[in-house]
């Protein structure tokens, strides 16, 4: 082993995964609705359902592993379930982001590994449908996710629906967001509150 | 990769990928204790230990990258640890169980990315054991883990030994579950605690 | 399938993997500035940065899925940043060790799946820098991580820059730690708080 890595040495390997990202982001562009110009796809993702309503702009990065899914076939609303990502942004390996219906994500986001950004529920809360498998309950939102410009999303952290998040925000590792946050401020915690405006 | 991507696009790789969890679940059946009707373990999930001690129903799934171990070596008890799993379950990618003592789950749980449901720990709370590495530490175990009957568990929830939980729950994301939760209620935090009851 | 896995049973598969990972150790150990005796890196891991100023003691084991990245190019700092890991050591799969200062690991340390260790931060909390996307504000650190002896991490915790934590702690499940952690002691929470002194 110590000749093989001699000849093909760790570096080498990382410039070849490289190539495989370029590659992969090649393959899987036309299955995507929109995929901007200098925008990859790390090998691998995976895309469910929905990849039509999937809209990704300039310059961004969807690191390895993520999952980004439109659930068309659960919707009962009238409009089609959309995933929007602005340009600059850069979405960390192990991330998901699952619509039923909108998510808005703006410029230069960038988040940790193991975010888990959703609009919908399995069910509601009352007895009837807490009685049956979650798996059958119907999907449900309780609204749209916009996330604004310049937001920083800390490892593990998630975001849950009919959430905005301002501009310039940076959102605590491991916290869960379930209520709306201002611009320019640290929310932290479960569920996540204002630890620090930017001053 | 244009020219691929038409031969072989994305959604023939996801089929493909469906064919081969159900070559992988036949492969895999025969190492388990039992694996019910229509059940299935994505490829690839890791069995480390105790595989004949662990049960699983009809109509369940097992989704990739997880962890099913139950750690007979370590036990100290006079019983076998178990793990049994119900009917209609969905554990999620990415999650880890381990029982050196029982984990009971019921019919219909789902879970969601990277949760923890584990019996043991690495040691108790005394002066001694703390100054050893905890990995020579003997496992020990607070007791069983029971989960109820159509029970939702957040991504990224853990579920720690001696917890029983009711029918019809829902463990919020990012939550640590250290007590029992009662029926019919939505828990959340660290250490989890009711938010609220379903009416 | 079923005349396959009899040739080819799940046990042959796992200690394949055994052996991939003592070659995989093999290939990459050239790679890293210092690694002991008797100790494994498990397939598949990532060293994107600074392999050179990595050094991991003996009998110490990296478990699959792991980063360990040192970004020398964001130092402002006249030192160079370096990772050490010391003996006996267990880091678990998926976790990420990052430092653009220093990261120091005593003997003994155990972490679960999912930890975050990382002594940086894109960017300070002022203003002017919290306009400008994450990824462009330089990183910067609070000061260096040390963590002593017979440390015990649970599953997804996240340790933050400028902490010091002492020997023999137990970090709970989910924690997020932004404070120094005295000897003895379990902390849990966001912010992690002492929430029992070992006697």
């Amino acid at each position: 082993m110590w000749i093989i890595s001699k000849i093909y040495p760790y570096s080498l390997s990382q410039r070849l995964g490289a190539i495989c990202d370029v590659l992969y982001t090649m393959w899987i562009r036309n299955s995507i609705g929109h995929l901007g110009d200098h925008s990859y796809i790390h090998y691998p993702c995976s895309l469910p359902a929905g990849r039509r309503q999937i809209s990704i702009g300039d310059h961004t990065v969807i690191q390895s592993h993520t999952i980004l899914a439109c659930w068309e076939k659960y919707r009962e609303q009238t409009f089609t379930p959309s995933i929007t990502i602005g340009d600059h942004c850069d979405i960390g390996e192990y991330n998901h982001l699952t619509a039923c219906n909108q998510i808005k994500i703006g410029n230069g986001l960038l988040t940790g590994r193991y975010v888990y950004i959703g609009d919908n529920a399995h069910g509601g809360l009352s007895w009837e449908e807490a009685a049956i498998p979650p798996e059958d309950r119907p999907l449900c939102s309780k609204g749209e996710i916009v996330i604004g410009n310049n937001v920083w999303i800390g490892d593990k952290a998630t975001i849950l629906g009919g959430v905005t998040i301002g501009d310039n925000v940076i959102v605590g590792a491991n916290s869960v967001v379930i209520h709306d946050v201002p611009s320019h401020c640290v929310v932290a915690g479960i569920p996540a509150k204002v630890v620090k405006s930017l001053s």
